[in-house]
């Protein structure tokens, strides 16, 4: 990560990553299917998190709670620090084209499975889809403003404050009835 | 499309389709960069009714409806009649990876491109964003739902019933009165 971050990520070879990080080109692919792999190597972890709380949270919690709650338990389990890293490997994403492909069709493999494990728990659609959706892009606008963010503010405490506004977005009546009140 | 749909889109070649649709080879690389784009020919035209539309939307109209009154005049626009053609191409697309990154691609940047004409009316971040990937949603689960339907309801009405879907995900307690008032 530190090589992409210096060299470019074309420009970095594996032969390098695995000398950096102390390991032969070999241990390296057992590890990794290729040089990209390294900055998804947490996805899978993340929606195996994601997943869990979901099917883990209390029978009748409406749909989009189980998604905050999940959200901000992932964001708290897996990103409370990190912020460094996060903000450096964002860098290296946004600038190659396949990279970001990849980050993503990792979201959308995410919203799949979190639209399945609210399916499990007896949420119909479109409501699943809609609240697993929904939920990526609470995920990722928070994601983007806590990586372009001093790191002062946590990324679950960012979550809190899309889906906030998100329900604001989707309700403007209540904003303007905030509006009024105040 | 048609040969896409009969013999698969990796055993269909560009002299084949070209043959079919009564061209040279030469000249349809004159209107399509690769095979592909045939299946993304419409995404350019897509984006840029859907941007103008919010571009002319009201002053002071709530993003959320603003989106919901450009996806509901896209899908009439675009998409009154060709449910066929949609379904098949659907099927195509779902049966091939790259296809499917492809399809991912032109969602984000239908997305971002709403997100900006959102914030070109004043919308600010993260509130431009949210609405926008909001939008996007919408318009993927409505979709899916069209293409999977017989078509006898228009993709404009279940855009609209997606969004009113998404207004209750995000707001259980509406659903929870409206049930205890049934």
């Amino acid at each position: 990560m530190e090589l992409y971050a210096e060299r470019g990520f074309d420009a970095t070879t594996v032969a390098e990553i695995a000398e950096r990080a102390g390991l032969t080109e070999r241990t390296f692919f057992r590890h990794y299917a290729d040089k990209r792999e390294v900055l998804f190597a947490g996805a899978t972890e993340l929606q195996e998190l994601l997943v869990r709380q979901v099917d883990q949270a209390p029978a009748g919690m409406p749909a989009m709670d189980v998604i905050g709650a999940a959200l901000t338990a992932m964001a708290t389990e897996m990103f409370a620090e990190g912020h460094d890293y996060a903000r450096q490997r964002q860098a290296i994403i946004m600038a190659n084209a396949d990279l970001r492909e990849r980050e993503l069709i990792k979201f959308a493999a995410l919203g799949a499975a979190v639209a399945e494990s609210l399916r499990r728990r007896g949420v119909t659609d479109p409501a699943a889809s809609l609240a697993a959706e929904a939920g990526i892009a609470i995920f990722k606008v928070a994601f983007e403003r806590w990586v372009s963010d001093t790191g002062q503010r946590s990324l679950a405490q960012l979550m809190l404050d899309s889906m906030a506004e998100l329900r604001l977005v989707t309700h403007p009546e209540e904003l303007a009835s905030d509006e009024s009140s105040g």
